[in-house]
């Protein structure tokens, strides 16, 4: 696999974040289905091993996978306060469900929900997410099984396709546009901010 | 004016982490011109006074803008880090730029203006943003007048209808969504997260 080259200054701020949990936290903006652009935070869960594809999960009853089976296309924004630099990642989403056939990206739904906590396992036993709030009872359902994930748990692979890297620490400050062609070649260009 | 209800808990959650300076970033996502998300941080600079309109900045040559100006309606994803809450903002955009006919928006334009810093302003004689690098020299401009704001400043506001706003704390976590209906009146109900 080739390292995109931006994934060194990626690994570089997190690692000089690595003391602010919420530095893997970034924010995602899809299309809604009425052309509405939605943003949410979600949390980074690493890069798809061999890949450059960025890992996520979340829940197939949400509005965001609505969204992306109508449209499956994202940009996340990672802003790392400490050192102030920001990547703009946009590209396709793929969205791995109980139903996904390629059985290597089953897999890594597999060990993704093993990966996690028993508490954000059950998350996916709760109530259906945006509807009236249930009672308290329907919150406190038996921790599911951590080996097969329940059939709602997606695993959501973002493929890069551009990054728009900014330091705002420089005088002036720097940004480069890294973009991906057809072949999946990799160019870089310095831009003014 | 009536303060929106969920104006408090903005306050609340502004007032909570005050001490970090990165508490007023957010990240806006619109939608590009070919159809596409995007998402990039911007800093918000209080409520337009007597409206619950949020305030930012912008350079009318960035592409943000010509995305606001083909379709002015935006998201905002604001998250606190310090109390686990986010705020999801939509609404429309309305670009304030130097054409801009009313003049209470324009006194609101140069108010903005004048309270940024001298860097913040002198941003604004830099070369077009996007393009390739231009020479350090190019960046050394004088800095701009305080009083009239230069030609491609404008301000940014942000007209809320709907907000969903989550506590990542609670057991569970609780869920709100406020929306605005056409008379500018609020409603709320609690969802599940």
């Amino acid at each position: 696999m080739f390292l995109a080259p931006w994934r060194s200054l990626l690994a570089r701020a997190l690692q000089r974040n690595s003391s602010l949990v919420y530095a893997r936290y970034v924010q995602l903006a899809t299309v809604r289905a009425n052309g509405q652009p939605a943003n949410r935070t979600v949390v980074f869960r690493d890069f798809l091993e061999d890949t450059n594809q960025l890992k996520f999960i979340t829940d197939s009853r949400t509005q965001k996978v609505q969204e992306i089976n109508l449209y499956p296309w994202g940009e996340i924004c990672w802003y790392f306060p400490k050192i102030r630099e920001q990547f703009r990642i946009a590209g396709k989403l793929i969205l791995v469900d109980a139903d996904y056939s390629e059985p290597a990206l089953q897999q890594a739904r597999r060990i993704a929900w093993q990966e996690i906590s028993e508490e954000a396992r059950s998350q996916f036993t709760w109530p259906q997410p945006g509807e009236n709030k249930a009672t308290a009872r329907a919150f406190q359902q038996p921790a599911p099984d951590s080996i097969a994930p329940l059939d709602n748990f997606c695993l959501l692979l973002l493929e890069p396709e551009q990054v728009d890297f900014l330091q705002l620490r420089g005088e002036p400050q720097n940004r480069s546009l890294y973009l991906r062609d057809g072949e999946g070649n990799w160019s870089v260009r310095s831009v003014n901010p």
